[in-house]
């Protein structure tokens, strides 16, 4: 196994994709426009993505990559020599890393409704010349699967090696292999669910009440005004924040520790480490996301059922369509996407004999353990494809 | 036992108090004043109180009922004989229930800093005729103990029979048994802890911060306005309840229903039972909490800490001090105060030799199912009562 350590060492790290291009493609243009599950058509669509790794000439060495719900396409490498931080999976992509770049094309979407270069409610409308805001169809994971469809088919790409993602992107992934059974040779679904909980849904729609509520939201309508709904959409972060992590992740990062102080203040003030911790996410989240596209990509993840979809209702019969041999990974403080979800999934997947594989990763880290470098993500990663690469023959 | 059943049957139930009154009691008047744990003095306080049953003539029949985060006085019985609902912990307080008021008399009152009768932000300060609001001194739940004592002292009451609460409650009853040993025969601390987790004070920070970021919150002083700062105070509250239910009963209580329909609407509006449920008990709680309180009252329970208190950092020598015989009281499925959070309580008791019994009941209702009508809960109580009543040969 190539992999031997999890962290990145900036653009100098051996393993890096180095300086990468965020590239735009356009999908859907009329009259192909696509039509999406709420019946309203849309197009033409621009999807940014990026790639990383050569296509090889049989074009079967193709990994998607599917972000979580404020991921973008930026997956690996960096956009400038300076750049602080490399792409949100870095550590899992480069020469010799769980993603071999040395063997497999990596690509990655910007998610359809997203705000990092695909077409979302901060895009013009050609129709009006104004953005879109929140007169936006409203869209479901199946929707931003299909757009990636349309991305791959763009590219030449019949057949995928393999698709992987955590939380959203997992749920990304297993509608793949339910939707496109015959182009998905494999899927690595982490820290995902073939549906959200009550409580996750809850947990949703106080934050976009949040944002809502916000007086600069002006019903969706922001983006020519100089203040945007950052309170809103801050508040939305935090509560957001609190449920990617666990109890003991948070219990080592700050426990109850003061800023800065060793004594009580008795103010109304912040006084406590995890309280600054959560207000600095909230800040720097509002810089770099849009609060209506917070708002369709959750409700879209709230809407997600696959056992709906494709199964009517039955989430075992849903599994009878699928071909993909898959990799399931939970960890075991995720409180948000626990292991029983994941368990839930494989069971299914069992009962209809498909090849399937669940880890349970050790883990204090909470749902955001599949951002965090870790040995064991990437040894089992690695392993699971390369089985599936060696098996192939097309090394 | 006479516990039969839990549930209430209105004011013909043969077990109610039957119709209550809230009484104010004035303590600290000047120049008696209350030290406060921020160094400020406070005073005169006005406390509600409800009592329910007989102090008998020895006056060594008297339990404390220690209300939560949004309780009040009125743990029992009704204020009219047209109430809708009796007080917040009636199936546990009445003839034959656990808190027996043929045996016991029972008095409960309204924290300091509470919106329900007793001297809180919402109340005018004297001193200037204006409503305290962010003027009013930070707080802790000591000076809401030493308030509860004064009142104890009016009522001519040395030695409590028993004190019991759940949640922050249970912390108060905690204080009592280190800060008044002398005078806590016995402690039912239920769905409690010695301190706030960081992931609690990060729930609670966020509510706050929903608050004050409410324009129409204007720096506290919003009370001779015409509108409250409800939208902060309503998500706070909605924060509050998802933490205060477990997974397991928001799937038994909602699942992923939808709001009388069986198919999305595809709009950005609220479509799940549970999205739904959790609005109103925003809505709900705003006509009868005050903000300000939410402030004061989570930042009281954000700062307690037992250890650094009373053990210079350590729980187990702050324990030494205890001489109540205690009960202590834990729900399975409570996320928020976990049963490792009551465990820890219980070790430190047992490490110094203190009676102290445990018992973790098997529930889905999460932090919540202390204040849900059930036998084994009920039971629990009424049984430790009932050793402590029979051995002091009281009856």
């Amino acid at each position: 196994m190539a992999i031997k350590d999890g962290k990145n060492g900036g653009l100098a790290n051996s393993g890096s994709v180095g300086l990468v291009k965020t590239h735009t493609m356009q999908v859907a243009a009329p009259p192909d426009d696509l039509m999406l599950d709420c019946g309203r058509n849309l197009g033409p669509i621009q999807v940014a993505y990026e790639t990383y790794g050569e296509l090889n000439p049989q074009r079967d060495n193709a990994i998607l990559i599917l972000h979580a719900l404020t991921g973008d396409a930026h997956a690996a490498g960096y956009h400038h020599s300076k750049d602080a931080k490399p792409g949100w999976w870095d550590f899992m992509i480069g020469a010799g890393r769980a993603f071999d770049t040395n063997r497999y094309f990596i690509i990655c979407t910007n998610v359809l409704g997203g705000c990092k270069g695909t077409t979302g409610p901060a895009a013009i409308n050609p129709e009006t010349n104004r953005h879109f805001g929140v007169t936006f169809p409203m869209l479901t994971l199946g929707d931003m699967v299909k757009v990636q469809k349309l991305v791959l088919d763009q590219l030449g790409i019949e057949c995928l090696l393999s698709l992987a993602g955590g939380s959203m992107g997992g749920m990304q992934a297993l509608e793949w292999c339910l939707r496109y059974p015959e182009k998905t040779r494999s899927a690595i679904i982490i820290a995902s669910t073939s549906k959200l909980s009550p409580q996750a849904i809850a947990f949703h729609e106080v934050g976009r009440h949040a944002i809502i509520s916000d007086p600069n939201w002006r019903q969706g309508a922001y983006y020519s005004s100089e203040v945007r709904p950052e309170t809103g959409l801050g508040i939305a972060r935090m509560i957001g924040h609190i449920t990617y992590l666990s109890e003991e992740s948070m219990n080592i990062k700050f426990g109850r520790r003061l800023q800065n102080k060793t004594e009580y203040s008795y103010e109304l003030t912040r006084e406590f480490e995890v309280e600054n911790y959560l207000h600095a996410q909230g800040l720097r989240f509002v810089q770099r996301f849009d609060a209506n596209s917070y708002l369709y990509i959750t409700k879209a993840m709230d809407y997600y059922n696959a056992a709906e979809d494709w199964g009517q209702g039955s989430w075992e019969r849903a599994c009878a369509r699928v071909r993909a041999k898959s990799l399931v990974i939970s960890f075991t403080s995720d409180w948000l996407f626990p292991s029983s979800q994941s368990k839930e999934v494989v069971k299914a997947l069992r009962q209809n004999n498909k090849d399937v594989s669940y880890v349970e990763i050790e883990s204090a880290s909470g749902h955001d353990a599949f951002l965090i470098p870790s040995q064991p993500l990437s040894r089992v990663v690695d392993s699971f494809l390369d089985n599936l690469y060696q098996n192939q023959g097309a090394a």
